[in-house]
């Protein structure tokens, strides 16, 4: 499988990039990566590691889009970035998926209009995979959409359940809907219209699921608009941060000197590593014709290498083929009720 | 002070919340408590306890709301409920706020109606604080209003501003808008134009705050619709219930036996206790024309009794007028723009 990676996206481009290529492909040698971006800058690092053995080539990008650029600016006028080669080089057939730890929202507007959406999809969706205390479950949209109509909601649901299957190798994933409130009528305009469209369709729906229950592991499928979704992801970073800086300061001022403290940081380190997003490699968007990865802009080696593996298991496992199969399903059981109707 | 406390209201009532009261008229003097509620099965647990000396009695309401009813419903067919009658008795005078667990959509639909709105606040919103790495900041709307204009946003700064210049005794309260990018762009159609009024008026305004950075302290208010502040309040409760249960199974499977058990207990117990809600004793409704204190609907003794003193605190320094009179200004100026245009 070959890997078009964006060189230059993320927050330690390029060099934490190219050591999380070196990674990926040390331990999986199916894969060959695509350094895509400046070629001088990305020559000078990779000419500071040892991997002339490696299946990895450089593929030349003039531009960088920034963080902070809109996408419609970015399309319009990056037209060599190497957001956009590295999606060329997808629609063009030289690479099978691509990974990127940069401007998200340019990602998806570029893979939109290079690659396109499956056929039905209106959408595409962010779908993440967080931690719950059993085990993980996928959270979707997180971050494409930020104003979603019912409909969208919907077809997130459609698509999160296939992928789920595949990801979490389960028969069933149970699809759960954000809201303010178990009960079928709490929620907001968006959530009760889009409950209705859920509940009719062959998803296996659980109904609402409350903001403090997503991390139980009652449904393995959590969906939501981007806006909400972003927000809730991001609150989670930012919380489980924060509570494990928390407890740092109280062990360091009121329990140092008292007892083993190297039993104490054992149980952080494996808190972290269960709980690192970069365990997880990145999070697909679900709904373009081909294989597209985006990762955090705070992506490290670790994560650049987990989102390279993720879009090779992605390509490699025909999972674009199941979610069409599935949304084909859901579409022709929906036109069905249509004309029955 | 008299407060009017919902009796029936929450998972535990009405033994919880008369523990409540007893707590706190034991420890503040200037209050009393009129449990409203079924008298006999008030009398029944009263009766239990030895509070033969404090200022405490009981006003009997016939029916009780449940969790899952509608606001509407409720206001039309539950004219005798613990809510109704609790709200009814700050409208005649006969208490000067009123602390309910039970459901909080209820309650303000409630207030709305009985009580109404202070001059010029299109909508209420509850506003409830929650713990930071530096202190803590408050959150707006956590819940009241699903579906909001960016109007009602604007307005919830200029409240949220001004109580947050009251309970944590600070002269210029930072107050952002909760978003999905730190970007002035950024967001989704309602926080653009939040943005925008927010940024022209005189509320001392940072920005877009993410959901990662609210719990590090970098504004004092928080603002947002109801449907995200529900979400983002529960996500929190959620998580930091999960972690701590995750690094208590850590400690359990891995650690046991190898160092002093009570330090890690010990510094568990501490940081329960600063990030517990109940610290903080419930939220006020916002705009409402009277005090009224919306407590979580699993509230313990203690947050029953924290609401209580909060809801004391409120009529008693006279933040309803504080509040008038910075929203008189902020609607005065904005008049004054409006004509100058």
């Amino acid at each position: 499988m070959r890997i078009a990676l964006d060189a230059m996206g993320g927050d330690f481009a390029p060099a934490t990039n190219i050591d999380g290529a070196i990674e990926a492909l040390s331990e999986n040698r199916d894969l060959s990566v695509i350094l895509v971006g400046n070629a001088s800058a990305v020559k000078a690092e990779l000419d500071k590691r040892d991997c002339s053995r490696l299946p990895i080539s450089i593929q030349h990008a003039s531009e960088v889009v920034e963080m902070d650029e809109s996408p419609l600016m970015a399309l319009r006028r990056k037209k060599d970035s190497s957001i956009r080669v590295a999606i060329n080089m997808v629609k063009a057939g030289d690479a099978d998926a691509m990974v990127s730890a940069g401007n998200s929202g340019v990602v998806m507007a570029t893979a939109l209009y290079v690659l396109g959406k499956l056929p039905g999809v209106e959408r595409p969706a962010i779908a993440a995979i967080m931690p719950s205390l059993k085990d993980h479950f996928l959270l979707l949209d997180a971050g494409a959409n930020v104003d979603c109509k019912p409909l969208h909601l919907y077809q997130f649901a459609v698509m999160g359940e296939a992928y789920a299957k595949f990801i979490f190798n389960i028969e069933k994933p149970r699809v759960g809907l954000l809201s303010i409130g178990e009960e079928d009528a709490k929620g907001n305009e968006l959530t009760k219209e889009a409950f209705k469209l859920i509940k009719g369709s062959n998803v296996n729906f659980i109904g609402n699921i409350e903001g403090q229950d997503i991390f139980s592991g009652e449904a393995d499928v959590v969906v939501c608009d981007g806006f909400v979704g972003n927000i809730a992801l991001k609150v989670s970073e930012g919380l489980a941060e924060t509570i494990v800086e928390m407890l740092k300061r109280e062990f360091m001022e009121h329990a140092q000197g008292k007892g083993d403290s190297s039993v104490f940081k054992d149980v952080f380190k494996r808190f972290v590593k269960r709980t690192d997003y970069s365990e997880y490699g990145g999070a697909p968007l679900l709904g373009i014709g081909n294989p597209c990865i985006i990762c955090h802009g705070r992506s490290t080696s670790k994560a650049i290498k987990n989102a390279i593996k993720v879009a090779g298991a992605f390509h490699g496992k025909g999972i674009l083929d199941v979610i069409s199969s599935e949304f084909n399903k859901e579409l022709s059981r929906g036109e069905s009720v249509a004309t029955n109707e």
